[in-house]
């Protein structure tokens, strides 16, 4: 963990250049537009560590799986977002030594994500071997309005010679994915055209033939005149190019503009491409740079609007809560039901496929409340159109009936392949049945479940009823072989956030059939015509209700985690030498297997996502328990510790996980940010806030907020839209605020006081009536 | 499963030529000598389906593993048998077309192994696509006096032509292993020559820098006159060869003898190879082709002198009996305490590494009645040796002591990768020291105590003590997270085996480490000192053995394979419709794992190993209640249950698994047979009969007997040596008669009456008298 970024409210500020730190930069500077984007590569050639990245969302390739041995079941390939032409690269030669600041001595860098903007800008003075010195300021975006385009402006002035300065604006598609499983290049060229002023460059994924065209256009000014005359057309494999010699003298400043676009076969017919992207490229040059940069600046600011978060008396906090919303927003713009939040966006490659459980469990929520609610709803069509893959999934692992969903995917087919979690993490199954409810719930848009939710709520119970089997002994429905939400056990049996899960599916299942049998008859009878639901189905379902297996353990007062729980060795981990930790890189996996030690929320996830079933006693009891006995080397872990933490009161350690989601990637935490950043655990982050400090809770169609100050900040606001209003809650020690910022009025409840809050007006509740 | 050789008491017979069972026959009629040896690929060129597989022993690649995702603890590569130089070929070309059997017409073909004698002879007419008619016999064997020796005599007949043959001896080096991970070849070449009357050619592996050198004589003879004169030499790379045509008339015989020595760096400098080559070759060519098979039959007739079974009344039983026996003795001869025994010997390259638990639980008692009992010692002594890899490896996995010995390994290091057998398969350990326990046993060898084995007992209960943990609750030591011998299940708890064979092994040790301070109070000393054994360690191992937690159903009477076994469906395998068997083709992975089905003995197999302490009454109900559930998909299963099962009386279920067992291979039972014989399951056959149909123990130094007929055979016979003397038993529905064949007296005990056998005298049991 390095700390080298300056605090700022708005902006991430890297102001001196360190190779060490290249690769981190890269993932926290990137940029994206939800359709494209890419790490934050400097324009000029570097050859300095770097891992170069570019990436079109849905564009993705199948990989060759790789295992060690491999048991019947496995997915035969393993789906890799796809690293594509890298289209902002400008080579810049003085005097025929390339600019390289590896090579160079850099001054006066710096590097600047402003998110306000949504523009990556950089500057520095380099002087070269030969003392040679210029002075570079870039500054790029990738558009939120046009989202096929990005835009750079780079300019350079030579400090203290005359001479030739080469320039190379290219698009280079010979690219290889770092993680490539067998070394292998993905791409083949399929045509390319390199001119005088631009040029185009499609290639072809060498399986699923998904067809990529990025074409360029520039121009080139010395002291503000066009000079793109001389360029020298260059054409490589996979590589097209412009090269222009310029002579300056000392003092004078040139500017290129590069404007690219690259579009898809996934949105173009194979035939248009070219065309495609030569009239979003003309359109976009036309318009110019500044008018493509005001536009972006105005998109962001209505995305502000929407989600942003502002903490006063804290610039770290400010700073980082914004990171996370920028990102988030910069990864998913919900317009595209195809597409889902890959664990680390477009900022890079690890991990592979584009969609887990995380998208239910934590970006549905952060979406639900900060956009409209088309977007969490794409999300779930976006289920709902996987689900006869999920239902062919759970025929490959030997199951009559019913949908498994895969754990990761891209296509709706399976593509991970460890036995432990592909086969028995299917725990996932229940967040996806979680997230109809609480998409329903919050938007009362009960018209979903006949339209989609249902069908998937059906076939989600059937995988269960067939997953879980009764035990003689026991007498009650016990499920084995699985693995819970903490990944750092495996193959356990009765997992009880699983069974739990698993039978609230099948309640909340009969719940919305009852409403749409009395509410929507006609539809009702077509779905259980077009499921084939037996009576026998629904009855068996009420059985396992009644009677599944929930381990836990009296003299506690606390579920288990798995039946064989209590036999392991308990030990909190402030009691482990520090030289243990983290775990993963210090231990064994064995080690870890036997162990107490718990990555990510388990049991405690549940009684979060079925916090209106248990009460304040129960969970303290599970959360005194779990959490001193969780290391949190999940991403996905420390928001729901905060948010329950905050329930209970426990504001330090609430702010300590705050603290430990919100910097996660900022400060390095896991220090693995170089692989790029933690894109889904944003969402988290967003949910610490609002569900935790703010007590944001949905019950019965009423928002309930219940805020609290985590008592390092003078005051915090929060937006959330809720049933067409827009509010804007705003916490103080002394009071909370709630604005509504459209004219729709909203009900809510504030610390169990009703409010109406009516349209572009505020109402302000006590905080001292804070309970805990 | 296909059977299509020909049943013959002492050979292996196949009686037309079949591409599709080519790869199956390379298996089956294998060649070895312990120290090198090779699948029956053919002598000249085939272009049909085919493994070429030469392999030396202990000659192997740490090949680079292949995982989907790296955890903690992992080894670093994956311990490949290495498929060398094929030296066995000789291309013939008749008038410039090869005769290849894939593009021939073949009649009259015959392929035999002589088991009896150890060769490898084929014999066949081809017609080629010409019509040219050419009748062949070849005949190779592979040393068993002269281990780096093979010999190979070739006949070709021109049938109905006259003209010219073409011949080419070669050794060809550029081999690849068909498992490699990374379609890598691991050889670079040294240095070759190829002359007029033969050549030579040294390979060394592109890691560890293993050297070989092979080298080639030949002579030709035409109706039995040489024609060696005009060869053309021929190298290439990784490849030498001598090129001659022949003139022959119709019926002329022409007759290539090829005698070859391999040898390797293992056992010579590198400085010497080429030289300790061409002395060994030079000395074979001299000694000539009838001297070495002279030798060889002579070396087969003391070998089965030792180990031969006789079964009358039924000789496919017979056949494959010996089938089993040649092998054994072909994979291993105990000679060089480096070695140990491959899964799959010198005939296929699955599984990779040489050593697995086979070798004490199934090998070492094979090799302890059947050979001179340094051979068994050898076996130990190789564990002896990898005690600090042990000892590492359990530094690696995090414990602060104690020895856990690989999975699978070559050198003493792990090098297995399922994190499920690497780190939970943990009985191996269990089974090494069962085996010094086995060896001190049967050969009354105390001394060996003292001399190696109390370390490896120390060690290994060491490991065990940190391994399980006082569980508060129960009251009891638990096991966590361990897969027992039935890889069906994994990460259990408290698998009965193993926590049985843990505190059996702190028994054992404590009882060794008494009987040292009593008789060898000085060896005693000094081994306290230097393993710095501690009172409060062999206190502990006490209170271990008083408190470890057995898993049991009263209400059942038996052993609970693991904690949770009895929460699973109990369904018996013969309730299970055909078409989901074998489960590991038809199940996915998932399924098997969450199923009561067994793979091989589990729980029987610790009964079967510590029968002693278990009455007959135990055994019954333990069988009764797992064997219905198993699916012996473990080559390793079928033997440990017949040879319960005979001990129960249970004579059907002893003769179903016996004949499971015993043509496995023969009969292709698994599918499998083509990627190499099941070697180390061989033993499992003989223990069979011996342990089995013999009722073999050995208890208190004295040797019991209680043998049964099977009831489908006349009578049979097995050969045992027990410290000194060699018995042969010779069972028949009448009455059991030991022969001793040496002139040492044997005291034995046949159905509970003590005997004394003087030397080169029988005596006579009445077989009625058995219990059962």
């Amino acid at each position: 963990m390095k700390q080298y970024l300056t605090i700022d409210e708005w902006s991430i500020i890297e102001e001196s250049f360190d190779p060490q730190t290249q690769e981190i930069s890269e993932s926290v500077f990137s940029l994206g537009n939800g359709f494209m984007g890419g790490r934050a590569n400097f324009e000029e050639q570097y050859s300095g560590s770097s891992l170069q990245g570019s990436y079109m969302a849905g564009v993705y390739y199948p990989d060759k799986t790789r295992v060690g041995w491999w048991k019947n079941g496995y997915p035969e390939y393993f789906a890799k977002v796809l690293n594509s032409t890298n289209w902002i690269g400008i080579n810049i030669d003085i005097e025929g030594i390339p600019l390289d600041l590896a090579k160079c001595t850099v001054s006066d860098f710096r590097r600047v994500l402003n998110m306000k903007e949504g523009t990556l800008s950089r500057c520095f003075t380099a002087t070269l071997e030969d003392g040679k010195e210029v002075k570079v300021e870039s500054i790029r975006f990738v558009s939120m309005t046009r989202q096929e385009i990005g835009a750079i402006r780079y300019s350079i002035i030579p400090v203290n010679f005359s001479g030739k300065i080469t320039i190379t604006p290219y698009l280079d598609g010979d690219v290889k994915n770092k993680d490539s499983n067998y070394d292998e290049k993905f791409w083949n060229e399929v045509e390319k055209q390199a001119g005088t002023e631009g040029g185009h460059l499609t290639l072809k994924t060498k399986k699923l033939d998904f067809h990529v065209t990025s074409a360029m256009a520039f121009d080139i000014l010395v002291n503000g005149e066009k000079v793109n005359a001389d360029a020298e057309a260059i054409e490589q494999e996979k590589y097209v190019a412009s090269k222009m010699n310029v002579s300056v003298q000392s003092g004078d400043q040139i500017v290129v503009y590069k404007y690219v676009a690259n579009v898809t076969s996934r949105n173009h017919g194979l035939g248009q491409l070219v065309d495609a992207a030569q009239t979003a490229l003309q359109a976009a040059k036309e318009a110019g740079f500044v008018t493509l940069l005001t536009e972006q600046i105005e998109a962001w600011r209505e995305k502000w609007k929407e989600s942003d978060i502002i903490i006063e008396g804290d610039v770290s906090a400010q700073q980082a809560i914004r990171f996370n919303i920028f990102q988030l927003n910069q990864t998913y713009n919900g317009e595209d039901d195809r597409l889902n939040i890959g664990p680390k966006g477009f900022t890079g490659e690890k991990y592979g496929g584009s969609t887990y459980w995380d998208t239910e469990a934590y970006c549905v929520p952060f979406y639900l409340s900060t956009a409209d609610s088309s977007i969490a709803r794409n999300l779930l069509i976006y289920r709902y159109k996987h689900l006869e893959k999920a239902k062919e999934n759970a025929r490959k692992l030997g199951f009559a009936k019913g949908a498994l969903y895969p754990m990761v995917t891209m296509n709706g087919e399976e593509c991970h392949n460890e036995w432990e979690i592909t086969f028995e993490e299917i725990h996932r199954n229940g967040a996806i049945a979680y997230a109809i409810y609480n998409y329903v719930n919050y938007t009362g848009d009960k018209a979903y479940l006949g339209q989609y939710g249902l069908e998937v709520l059906v076939e989600i119970s059937r995988f269960w009823e067939e997953r879980v089997h009764y035990a003689n002994r026991k007498d009650k429905y016990v499920m084995l072989g699985v693995t819970g939400p903490n990944e750092y056990e495996n193959n356990v049996n009765n997992n009880w956030y699983t069974n739990r899960m698993a039978s609230w599916t099948m309640e909340y299942t009969l719940e919305a059939l009852d409403y749409l049998k009395k509410n929507e008859s006609t539809r009702y009878a077509e779905l259980v015509d077009k499921l084939g639901l037996q009576e026998s189905e629904t009855a068996k379902w009420n059985d396992i209700i009644a009677k599944i297996y929930y381990p836990a353990d009296e003299e506690l007062g606390i579920f288990l985690q798995q039946d064989g729980f209590l036999d392991k060795e308990i030990i909190q981990v402030k009691d482990l030498a520090a030289e243990n930790l983290p775990l993963n890189q210090k231990w064994s996996w064995d080690r870890i297997l036997r162990s107490c030690f718990i990555k990510q929320a388990d049991v405690l996830q549940g009684l979060y996502f079925l916090g209106d079933r248990y009460d304040l006693d129960t969970k303290k009891r599970n959360f005194d328990f779990y959490e001193p006995i969780t290391v949190h080397e999940s991403s996905l872990s420390p928001c729901i510790h905060s948010i329950l933490a905050s329930e209970l009161g426990y504001k330090d350690k609430a702010y300590e996980m705050y603290l430990r989601t919100s910097r996660l990637d900022l400060d390095n935490y896991n220090n693995d940010t170089e692989d790029g950043l933690h894109s889904t655990s944003m969402a988290g982050t967003w949910m610490s806030i609002v569900h935790g400090f703010g007590g944001l809770r949905v019950h019965d169609g009423r928002l309930t907020l219940s805020p609290s100050n985590p008592g390092h900040w003078t005051a915090y606001s929060f937006k959330i839209m809720f049933r067409g209003s827009r509010l804007k809650v705003s916490v103080s020690d002394a009071q909370v605020t709630v604005t509504n910022e459209t004219d729709i009025p909203a009900s809510i409840t504030i610390y169990d006081k009703e409010y109406t809050v009516n349209g572009l007006s505020s109402i302000t509740a006590d905080s001292n009536s804070i309970t805990v």
